[in-house]
């Protein structure tokens, strides 16, 4: 991997106290920026990235080589138009795009970290990247936007950080983790550390990755993110390359073979201990209970005018998780739009081409600006 | 395993010539039966088990000591009274609980079969266990009754076997596997299939198993057996034994605890071939192509008296794809009675102390005997 040379950082230096209680300092921060910040810096966007995203949001991601994961949504002339907004996104810590993460080189053991990094929270990610704000001398950002944890970023950099932004856009997230999603992303752990490749974290210093467990994680994931009538409309019981059945365990059906390669794909472009302590991040996401079972507590008094968005397929954090922060907002008097899409995509809709999405989010932020 | 102790069986002498096209013979299928045939031999219930259940439908499992699946719904005075009704249960081929499967041993090589046992279909099972009529000398079953892969199974027997029995229940099943349910199920294939104990399912002959693999996978399914408001429930973020999030990757969440004994527990008792041949002839399953596209076709002139149970939070084989069914058998003029139970206990609850279902059977059962 000569992935740093492709990979802007700056280096955070002064003293962050995580939630684990652990304090790390002098350590890189990887990101990427889209169109101009203007004269008078007030036309900046923070994005924030979801499990497996990274900061490479628009245009080429120079590492991979395929297009940036909200290429629908970010660029020249796009609903959130480079021409007119400045928008930044970082690596989160934990993460394997060049930010401070697993995969990083402990300087006193000359080692890759593995889990000797401490666990991180979506706090964590989001007082790290509040200092993007010092970096690039913006007082005030215009938006902060993220789908799935990226939106779970979003709340928690509102909570945090109430006087940052003007305006803010949660897609597809919750408050509080659920069970059902503990369960997913404990499946998908556990898959990881059952390879025997794995080596409690160890393998990046050895000479094998747990790219088989890896690859399971990301096939469990990748179907919660779609839609059972999304799928079947998609794949149906559609046969790979062949006139019928098999007989054997090779993959008869389209969808065996599209999960195989989602997952192998996978292995190429991430680390299987960030997926660890991302996922771990995300379980511990509960804004409930910061705010002692308040949610409406959070934002309090804030003067962030709120655009809240979910889709009625998705099913790993549905509509009703959605409105119970806008019924938060409410409570708390908070200046909040809702609107639920309607899409067959499931989960992945925010990433995907779903045209009353990318309209209303392009709505949203002209009519603020 | 000294298994086969605790294991009636009986022998099919006679080739049966399988859907893959290859024919077997001389080979044995475990079963257990509940109550007493009676002289008019004309209280027989075929049960059919589901991906991970057996023939030991009710009492105690001298295999694992502990309740049999059904054993809310079939036993004395329960609603499939065995004092008045006689319950045949049969292991299906493919499984791993004395009927000939994966872990059987081939007589010529003195070895367990493994990956060269032949790939079996629903239709496979279904005609193997119509010996079971012969063996007890009974011209026509009572009814036939199975939820998940048990129901298609049902289905099965009556579009194979329409003189055959009096009474169908085919409980929350469908009559084609989804795209998201081959997903699934081959997500659990290849958590197996990663396990590097595996060795192309030659693990039975050598020293270990692939147990981390099946047990992932166990995990996986029974996430899909569940609710999500179900989890939330039960477990919502809930923690196990700790006053506060540990910061590592522990069981924080009783909800990781009860997947990891979920998943240890289940390789005690089943064999991760077994799962690998279950999990394919499910996907196999396609009684609508098998009929032309014509579901309706599979039932035309049948006499038989249908019962459909459907549950509303089950989204395996949510209510939608029992009304499929319910609708073909109305299109072919058939008897049929339906009813979608309201639970939060998910695809699970056909195993689960829910009321409003044991009391349809009950009802059912006995208005039509």
């Amino acid at each position: 991997m000569n992935k740093i040379d492709k990979v802007k950082t700056f280096v955070i230096e002064k003293p962050i106290k995580l939630d684990c209680g652990k304090t790390i300092s002098n350590f890189p921060v990887a990101y990427e920026t889209y169109g101009k910040l203007n004269d008078k810096r007030d036309n900046a966007i923070l994005a924030f990235h979801a499990l497996s995203g990274d900061q490479f949001v628009a245009g080429i991601n120079p590492i991979t080589n395929k297009s940036g994961w909200w290429s629908y949504l970010v660029g020249p002339n796009k609903p959130v138009d480079t021409n007119k907004f400045f928008v930044i996104c970082a690596n989160v810590i934990g993460g394997c795009m060049g930010s401070y993460g697993p995969s990083s080189i402990d300087e006193k053991t000359n080692k890759k970290i593995g889990t000797n990094f401490p666990v991180i929270t979506i706090n964590d990610m989001v007082n790290v990247q509040y200092n993007l704000l010092d970096f690039f001398k913006i007082d005030k950002l215009y938006s902060v936007m993220g789908g799935s944890m990226g939106g779970m970023q979003v709340l928690q950099f509102v909570a945090n950080f109430p006087n940052k932004t003007r305006t803010a856009i949660p897609i597809a997230c919750t408050a509080s983790h659920s069970a059902q999603n503990i369960a997913l992303n404990e499946l998908g752990r556990q898959a990881i550390m059952a390879d025997a490749n794995w080596k409690r974290g160890d393998y990046l210093n050895l000479e094998n990755s747990p790219d088989k467990g890896l690859s399971v994680a990301r096939m469990a994931a990748h179907i919660t993110y779609l839609s059972k009538k999304g799928l079947q409309e998609k794949f149906g019981r559609k046969l790979q390359e062949r006139d019928d059945l098999k007989f054997s365990f090779d993959a008869d059906f389209q969808i065996e073979s599209y999960l195989r390669h989602q997952g192998s794909a996978f292995v190429d472009r991430f680390d299987a201990n960030s997926y660890l302590y991302i996922t771990r991040a995300m379980d511990y996401f509960d804004l409930v209970k910061e705010y002692n079972g308040n949610l409406s507590s959070a934002f309090k008094g804030n003067k962030v005018k709120f655009f809240i968005i979910s889709f009625t397929s998705d099913w790993l954090y549905p509509t009703s998780e959605n409105k119970e922060i806008v019924i938060a907002l409410n409570a708390a008097g908070a200046d909040v739009g809702f609107i639920e899409i309607i899409s067959d995509k499931g989960h992945d809709s925010f990433l995907l081409e779903v045209p009353e999405f990318l309209k209303s989010i392009k709505s949203f932020l002209e009519a603020n600006y």
